[in-house]
């Protein structure tokens, strides 16, 4: 199929999703900086949202980037890819509104979880169409996996006492992979 | 007229329409995932209708990727098929909020059967500009043929006893087309 | 500056004006048909402007595409071509609520007419920065002018006594204007 | 990275933000000239918004036409500069509903002013990245320098007197950059 209809398209669903979001901060029915402080969390929620997505999708166009070839089985990982991620608006909107619930701050929790095994898959569907990029894709180290683990480990251990803890591992999980970007591409460069 | 840019209008309609469907979906009013479960009907409706667009827009694709030219004839057509696609966030919504009732299933599925009628007109216009297109835009088999009208058959019969079966044999449709979809990228190859 | 990027984003905003007028169309808040009835002048109003906005981008992109070069001034008007646009999806949702309202109905229409002359604005500046293309672009006949002018005159001599004519002028217009564009069409070929 | 697809994807944020704003200003409920009155405060702010947004933009897309290399420093700047502008239309809603408090007025002022060093910080990144970049962007006259802050700080004074001082300067600060760009263009053929 044609590649680069289908990052058009992809491009455009992930513009949508990113931008949709900030729907929900609605203007107050107050003119006062007081009435602003009830829109803190949501702004928060969406802040990290809006970094997530731009920044997943930054390591998903390098990874499409290196394929040559995009078939019918990548493109129904990569749908579901964007089905994941149109749920991020839903979650943010939810913990932005109940941010001290753990209800909340797991579902967004298990939806960036969801999106992250999504883009594993599309991943493997990507490597299984160009064998040849097997290699190319940059494995994680052992150590940054560990990290990356024990942050989630920690933060479902933390969760009963202090909620908020998902959105803030959701962060420090981010900044962990943006370090790794930046060391990457120091590498190739 | 300029092929791609028509393409690039159309993926972003086609992207807005996939995408807009989940701001039906609003976060609950409370934080219980209590709450959660009234959204579950209308979760389910946009899953269906997301895959629907996404997967329709495969075919839609892959018929224009084959076409050369591109006249106002197939651009109207075009129209037509974008004008039946923003009606699918309207269906999806009310069938959503109402999935139990023949009326809101029965609208969803005219929708949905008046799109596939778009594509087919959309086709037809697309083969006549392009008279040597004719015999390489696949032909689905009878046996596919009467397995579709059969189940649209059975939706309409089965509907006064369980009006879910719309959604249902939508979502049965759409595994057919992708497994036949799959069939021919392989015979491609 | 860059044509193609700067029509990429023209794109984009017509895609998006387009799609968010449908929004507007809410799903009722009951399953029967009859309340789908209070939705049909809605439905009919975002019809007519779905389709204007789609045939006045035809026009809008085949100017855009005899044009080489792209300046600041065209930007311009480019741009206030874009804002009125965006100002049609609160004029079709207004007129749709009240359609048989002569202020909904002139709204609509004073909308569209200030719409149809940013196109001509947008059309005087393009000239002028690509002086070869004065000839190119094909001059309605005086007879096409004339009909159209009638049309809007009697409108407005009608708008008292039956409001919808607004509406109506403009679908019949459109047609006037499809008819016109098959004619160029031939002729070119 | 893929410089046209970041681009792209810059492009789908802008055309959104620049468009979803527009939503804000909802069809009265009631088909009187009188009720559109009370939307005049959230059109002005509207149309203000859009033009910052689109003539901004033509500046971003200059800037970025002129570079050949985009690395991670360049998209993190370019993702929080499309943050700060999906704060734009929280802004322009709540200025429009209050157009005549100070707190509205400013809020919408700090949004535009964080915006133009979010500018500023994705100019000096792309320096950074495209050394042979420097002298090519154009640097603006001390005059222009001085008469901008000048009417900054004129603004800051006047707002507790006269809020609107703030959507009206941005007005004024958006002439004068367009009198600048038609001064570059020209000096460039």
């Amino acid at each position: 199929m044609n590649k680069s209809r289908m990052e058009a398209l992809t491009d455009g669903i992930v513009a949508i999703a990113a931008t949709i979001m900030v729907l929900e901060i609605h203007a107050p029915d107050n003119f006062t900086f007081d009435s602003l402080r009830a829109q803190v969390p949501a702004a928060i929620a969406y802040l990290i949202s809006f970094l997530l997505v731009m920044l997943s999708w930054y390591n998903y166009h390098m990874m499409f980037a290196r394929a040559k070839r995009v078939d019918l089985r990548v493109y129904l990982a990569n749908t579901f890819w964007l089905l994941v991620l149109t749920g991020i608006p839903f979650a943010t909107s939810w913990v932005g509104e109940y941010p001290t619930h753990w209800q909340t701050e797991l579902t967004y929790m298990i939806i960036t979880a969801l999106w992250t095994i999504m883009y594993s898959v599309t991943e493997f569907c990507l490597v299984l169409s160009n064998p040849d990029l097997d290699e190319k894709i940059n494995q994680e180290s052992v150590v940054t996996v560990i990290i990356r683990y024990s942050i989630l480990l920690m933060a479902i251990i933390v969760l009963p006492f202090w909620p908020p803890i998902c959105l803030t591992s959701t962060f420090v999980l981010m900044i962990i992979s943006v370090r790794r970007n930046f060391k990457d591409e120091k590498q190739q460069s």
